[in-house]
């Protein structure tokens, strides 16, 4: 039997013992959504629960790809075994690369330490936001205790996931406004660590006091974790260490007072919420083939009727 | 009685008198949703439908704003009045800008011909993707015919909303990697014009055969309309003209062959489909309410049941 067709079962065994392809194979079924992703989900679900993630997420050209990688030599150095899950267009991870930043992550491409994956939906029914968690998940089961989930931080799906860390990174570059940019993209409220990267520029000093203020603005600073700002050269890893350290000490912080468990059911529970919503949401589109749909359709068209009370009119037929 | 309590009826009379406030007011119950959105849905939805939607699109730093700041003073020379929605929150028109570019876009601010607008989701029950085609029918409603949309060209929802203007610009910069980056953010498939902006700066042929290459690639080359590139430098207004000849001629192209008639009702229809999703996951939220769900919940936090087959059980008890 070849492994295309190999059960989901020996599947995640063989990826349990090691096996990298059958982890990726995995993950390709998750990214597609459907049975074998519920048969994933299922085995896994269960199993999961010990491995923590940790989101980094900023602007396009911030360095968070460098810094993955910077972290993942960190990681290495101190024999962790880590997994990257990339959720960014403009991650080098996800194919198509630039040549210069491919060369950069070669350095972890053959150390079974490592499993890189960059995301995409193809075809899951909650797109991202769905099949990011399934992904962490699986990789949490098969024994990858730490996993890394870099984010674009730009978009409302992306600025979402990028929150459902356990420990959320969010970095900026030294320099007026960066920080102001990264306000307004929704990462203020996300981040538990903040790291200010390329800090060999200038203008350290400047994105730290920016920071701080909307830290003060935002009521951040006054909650029992205020967000440190970490300065890091993710480029000669300087930073790196501190950096770490701080998402240790995080860790350390939301598991003593029990705001892990509460983080993690809060996630829980907005995942159960939006599943329902998709699953209703494939209702809806089995619903709308109908004649009746036809003909409120061909109203819309005609703008005898507008969209949303087309939408009552449906929805009243089938008593929802 | 002050504007605030104004019903929506008399809002949308003043706004079409050219009451500004008017219109800002009306915008701001569409992005809040609720049932003033839906009175200024039914109000507006029948008279809309003359007005033509641009959308201009790219990676964070690209010149969008620039761009359509260059834009708008062309089209204000033609004495043709214009409305601008920013869905960028790295656009300068979306508040907390920086410095440089409001004092840029102070040019227009007083000029009664142009309104321009960010949107921002207030609690929209669709998010961005369902408020903006409302707010666009509400400017066009009031008489705005041109109605240029920028977004940022990252993120699964903004680049969605990207591809559903009646033509698309996607405006990338010279240099080698940026149409690589645009591609994997998913603009290849959804641009009818490419902009290589800031094409004062070295590089711009190298661009011009990447976008060449990838369109050849795509398919997108054999249709019957080839997506042009641009070489624009928005900031002294060089290539504008030609940027803006181009979108007219695409204009009539799609009207001449019955494409844009096409496209508007594809885009209804998953409008539609999209507040038949929403409506049911107001259902679905309703739902999650009682004791059956309560237990459930108990159980995917205790993982004695995944969250897949949780969402099941609980549809099943609703029979949908």
């Amino acid at each position: 039997m070849s492994r295309r067709s190999l059960p989901v079962a020996e599947l995640f065994e063989a990826a349990r013992n090691g096996d990298r392809g059958a982890l990726a194979r995995l993950l390709s079924l998750v990214e597609r959504g459907g049975p074998d992703a519920r048969e994933v989900s299922r085995i896994t679900y269960p199993m999961s629960g010990s491995g923590y993630t940790v989101g980094l997420t900023g602007a396009p050209g911030a360095g968070k790809s460098t810094l993955t990688s910077a972290l993942i030599g960190h990681l290495r150095q101190q024999q962790e075994e880590v997994a990257v899950l990339a959720i960014d267009p403009s991650s080098p991870f996800t194919g198509g690369a630039i040549l210069g930043d491919r060369v950069r992550m070669q350095d972890h491409a053959t150390d079974p330490g490592v499993f890189i994956r960059s995301m995409a939906t193809r075809g899951h029914l909650g797109g991202l936001s769905l099949a990011t968690p399934e992904a962490a998940r699986l990789l949490d089961a098969v024994g990858r205790h730490w996993i890394l989930v870099e984010t674009v931080g730009v978009g409302q799906v992306e600025v979402e996931i990028a929150g459902k860390a356990d420990t959320t990174v969010v970095v900026v570059n030294p320099g007026w406004g960066d920080s102001v940019q990264a306000n307004k993209a929704g990462l203020m409220e996300i981040a538990d660590v903040f790291v200010i990267n390329k800090a060999d520029r200038k203008g350290v000093e400047d994105t730290r006091r920016d920071l701080e203020q909307m830290l003060e603005l935002s009521d951040l600073a006054h909650e029992a974790w205020r967000p440190p700002i970490i300065p890091v050269v993710a480029t000669d890893k300087r930073g790196v260490p501190e950096l770490w350290d701080t998402v240790v000490a995080h860790r350390a912080f939301i598991e003593g007072n029990g705001e892990l468990v509460r983080r993690r059911e809060f996630r829980l529970r907005e995942e159960l919420r939006e599943i329902v919503a998709r699953r209703l949401e494939q209702r809806a589109r089995d619903l709308t083939t109908g004649e009746r749909w036809a003909q409120l359709q061909a109203d819309v068209l005609h703008r005898t009727i507008d969209p949303w009370a087309a939408a009552d009119e449906m929805l009243g037929t089938i008593g929802a």
